[in-house]
């Protein structure tokens, strides 16, 4: 088992950041868009990036010793702040960490139930924007769903906006129109949020990027969820109530590998 | 160096505790009422407690181990929530660990400048009230008060009401009145709050917990940061105003030992 040090940063005080990726046959998929990501997240921190070729060989190397073979996998790069000193403030010289690992994919459910959490997303704090390793919110809010029998957690932000799942960008459809929160509600910049907006241009329909309110969900036709493992998949209930199916799901999901 | 595995959850998503305690000639202070809190905290985020005589011992061998001899020392217990697959999903069976480290504590400094962060502190996460290794809002709310040559953030919540600092409970006098934001605010529970909340009792000065904006802080005679390390510190300045010392800063510095 791979070991950090227990005075690591990203242990003591959630001081990095991390990206899950699918590996597909070996290989890990929008690679470029994940690198990137992580590079822009490090700006946002005031942390130094890791070299790209320096995760590609991790991610390798991990996919390697998991023994995966061929067919999905999941992937996940930490980069963390590393050792530091007692309190908050980092040393004035930093030693970050890269640790990857890969595991199966967990088989995809066709359609998932989703539960309103009472934590709220911080939109006022950039980390809101980011795949922190300060995501404990996220496992407060799924807990909340998984206790109610739901699959996956809704997480409004302060404001009262929808916001994302616990580990998914959603979208709605309404009055013909594709519907996503911006990124001002406090959500990542989904790598499968981008493809999607790009996809559904593509076919003619505009996302629209808003700021609205839970009660905009009872008014929706259908509501999925997108990220990168589980591509684009169809929200079957929302607190209880059951939702429609729609065409255009199915054909959203065609940004997904 | 002390390890951790390397898919621990609270590395990976800041799924634990921690307490920061002041030792004094190697002996842990008020160990009972951070004990107290951690067990609170745990039942929070629905992870088993540590034992007390574990924290104890483990807190005793990271004394001894760091050689500190007499004098003031700080010591931390970290309490994590131990391995865990992928995913935001805690495993059926928690195997928790518990770290302790200590070091000498720095000097303290006589007052403190402080500057307000744009971090905002979020009172809708149940986190904003525990001391959890999900800590980078206040690392970098910290990292934007050292940015502007002060030495500690103040931290507003995101409806715009005054919280805490980033390592810090924060109390002001006003009209004769001693206040600090209410823990629904989102701020932690601190034991040497708790501790200046009673000694003022004591002295006759009622302590009101409030939910006031930040403009509240203009009209303050004087503030003052408490935590278990710095005891009762006084703030030289605000934002860039110099603030008026307080013979009540001084009286209620009896509180920290």
């Amino acid at each position: 088992m791979k070991t950090i040090a227990a005075d690591d940063r990203g242990f003591l005080l959630g001081d990095g950041l991390f990206e899950t990726l699918l590996v597909l046959d070996g290989r890990p998929v929008f690679f470029e868009a994940h690198m990137a990501r992580l590079v822009r997240g490090c700006a946002a921190l005031g942390l130094p990036a890791p070299a790209a070729e320096d995760v590609e060989r991790a991610l390798r190397t991990a996919a390697a010793e998991a023994s995966l073979g061929g067919g999905r996998a999941a992937a996940r790069i930490t980069w963390t702040a590393g050792s530091g000193g007692r309190g908050l403030d980092r040393p004035p010289t930093l030693t970050p960490r890269l640790i990857a690992s890969a595991a199966p994919a967990s088989p995809a459910a066709p359609a998932v139930s989703l539960l309103t959490a009472s934590v709220r997303r911080n939109e006022a704090s950039p980390a809101s924007r980011l795949k922190t390793l300060a995501y404990l919110d996220n496992v407060l809010a799924r807990r909340e769903a998984l206790a109610a029998g739901a699959d996956e957690a809704l997480m409004l932000n302060t404001r009262g906006d929808v916001a994302c799942a616990a580990a998914a960008n959603v979208f709605w459809l309404a009055d013909g129109e594709v519907h996503t929160p911006a990124l001002t509600c406090g959500v990542l910049d989904g790598i499968m949020r981008d493809r999607v907006i790009a996809v559904a241009g593509s076919l003619g329909v505009p996302v629209r990027e808003v700021q609205e309110p839970r009660a905009a969900l009872d008014r929706a036709e259908a509501i999925f969820l997108t990220n990168s493992l589980i591509g684009v998949r169809a929200v079957s209930r929302l607190d209880g109530v059951a939702l429609g199916e729609s065409e255009w799901v199915r054909r959203l999901s065609a940004a997904a590998p």
